[in-house]
């Protein structure tokens, strides 16, 4: 728990300082000013998270957090549990969805076991693959509580010792994804809960589920929340009742990269419900997120309204392992080098508007 | 003539057969069938244009094609012509947008003068500038069309010519984009036109007009529109009544690259009425364009609607030169990778969805 009051207590506001710079170079650059938009927001931004008036972002990283749910059993998932341990495999050949894109953007991809239900087959543990399993699997969430709260507290943890570990191979900017079948339930789950929406609203259809799926999956999450009462000023509280082993990893690995005032690009559904389980145990992280895409997931609009961030694009996507987060990492990535690279006024001889 | 008709007619229906194997095998790879939205219809269209169910996308070109405009002598810009010629040298030496840009997604950059109003001092012609030269500008299209018909005929050949050269370096996805103080008010003129929205509607701020400039630019459109009454059944006169040396040039390069299976993503406003004038030589080409982003330019939206296509996101962008369009590209080569390299549900050995 001290190390989780750590590094929550470490963030700290946007750089001013470094902000009113960048502001000041972009407008110097070959270009209207403004005319790149977003593009030199985020690179704005970006110099207000590093405190750098001139980012560079060198070392991608995606970590992509995987675990079960019992509630899986409840049917809640067009997807066999059984898919989870594939995934895994086929992340660490190199052959699932976030890898091609990690490739594109020239990211490392780290996999990190949270609660695999079954015991993974890894024979050379390498640097992109970490074993953080906290247990086979949360318990099915109409039940009881899906972990105790010393295991959610214990997911939270992971994830900022994950992310502290990497920093040492570097971590200029930080995606974040999950994998793990089920996992749109709890995430639903949660966001029903923090933002008060009702549970149809934020519930989809996940990885592909029909109607009856989709009322039965609407109907276990009713059942959960009645079920587990989660206390609304305890966001661990939440995570432990609701919650699930990947989505606390995210939370932690999130913090933890906006306490070393690294800018953190959000995925989608799960990751995006990671950032409101981090954003209710401090909203400073506000400021260290950049949403990549909407998702499909019919909940994501919620959590990006209620934390107040925009997403850069829509491409009705919904696959997560961080695959939308590897598309808005080169976007970020594009707005840095505009910010350092371009060409001034003054360089270029260009007369600049009176 | 007879360039522009043969090129025209080269255009072919997309290859529904590679369309139909590359849909198959997207829906093989280990990822919910539809997961990757807009990224998979995408592909999709790649394999449909190229004719290869698995294209692979390795050489990216921008042709930025630059032209003055004799209108900006009425007042409708807020930076002077003088501009032009230094943005060119600014491109030859790599510090302009479009340069940063293309170099983060690993495109080449041409440039070509189609209409610089000025003798460009150009030490090293090399293959990233092509002088194409065909006035000093336009005429102001308030007194008279812009240029004369053959003169428009030649901007298009010219485009053509690019294209076709460009070929033989290797072409597998081509962004289009421009460059070119005040082309915003023959765009306008020219979207207003074939579009049929009223000028206000169709008409924004370019680089950065005032209230009063944006006025003054709507009138001088009205006149331009009155003084010329292109002929609603002739691009071509269109172009030459109300358009610009690069307008020509862009649209001629759109063709041929459409005549030759390959991919062309639009950039923003002036990109846009480029492919407006395209479209109306033949609609055909509808196909062969992906639109990158929704520019802010007021106009962007009537194009994407008279032609039928939508954007890929929207960041607020309005510089031009091909700066969204390289963002654009790098999506369509990420949708290629997807469908070329993830793995298969059999080789993952991933259980599929019943």
């Amino acid at each position: 728990m001290d190390r989780i009051k750590e590094t929550i207590e470490r963030l700290e506001p946007l750089n001013e300082a470094a902000m009113e710079s960048a502001r000041a170079r972009q407008d110097t650059l070959t270009k209207p000013r403004g005319s790149l938009g977003v593009l030199e927001d985020i690179s704005v931004r970006v110099a207000g998270i590093t405190g750098d008036y001139m980012p560079e972002i060198k070392d991608k990283v995606i970590i992509t957090m995987v675990g079960d749910h019992g509630i899986v059993d409840e049917g809640v998932s067009a997807y066999p549990k059984e898919v989870t341990p594939q995934m895994v495999y086929n992340f660490l050949s190199g052959g699932a969805g976030i890898n091609v894109l990690a490739r594109h953007i020239g990211a490392r991809v780290v996999v990190v076991d949270m609660g695999v239900a079954s015991d993974l087959e890894i024979k050379n543990t390498g640097k992109n693959f970490i074993d953080n399993k906290i247990a086979y699997g949360t318990a099915s969430m109409t039940r009881g509580p899906a972990m105790g709260y010393e295991d959610a507290q214990k997911s939270i943890e992971a994830g900022i010792a994950v992310l502290e570990n990497e920093i040492g191979t570097g971590v200029d900017i930080l995606g974040v994804g999950d994998m793990g079948i089920g996992n749109t339930t709890p995430s639903s789950a949660i966001v029903a809960f923090v933002t008060g929406e009702p549970v149809e609203k934020v519930t989809g259809r996940g990885t592909g589920l029909d109607d009856v799926g989709l009322k039965n999956k609407i109907a276990q999450i009713k059942t959960a929340l009645e079920v587990n009462l989660p206390d609304r000023e305890d966001a661990i509280d939440v995570l432990a009742k609701i919650g699930g082993f990947e989505i606390g990893g995210m939370a932690g690995v999130m913090l933890a990269a906006a306490s070393h005032r690294i800018p953190v690009v959000v995925d989608g559904f799960i990751s995006g419900a990671a950032a409101l389980i981090a954003y209710e145990l401090n909203p400073k992280i506000k400021d260290y997120l950049i949403a990549s895409h909407l998702s499909v997931e019919a909940g994501h609009r919620a959590i990006l309204d209620q934390i107040g961030i925009e997403p850069l694009f829509n491409l009705n996507m919904r696959l997560g392992e961080g695959t939308g987060a590897t598309l808005g990492m080169s976007i970020v990535d594009a707005s840095c080098k505009i910010l350092c690279e371009m060409a001034t006024f003054e360089e270029a001889g260009v007369p600049d508007k009176d």
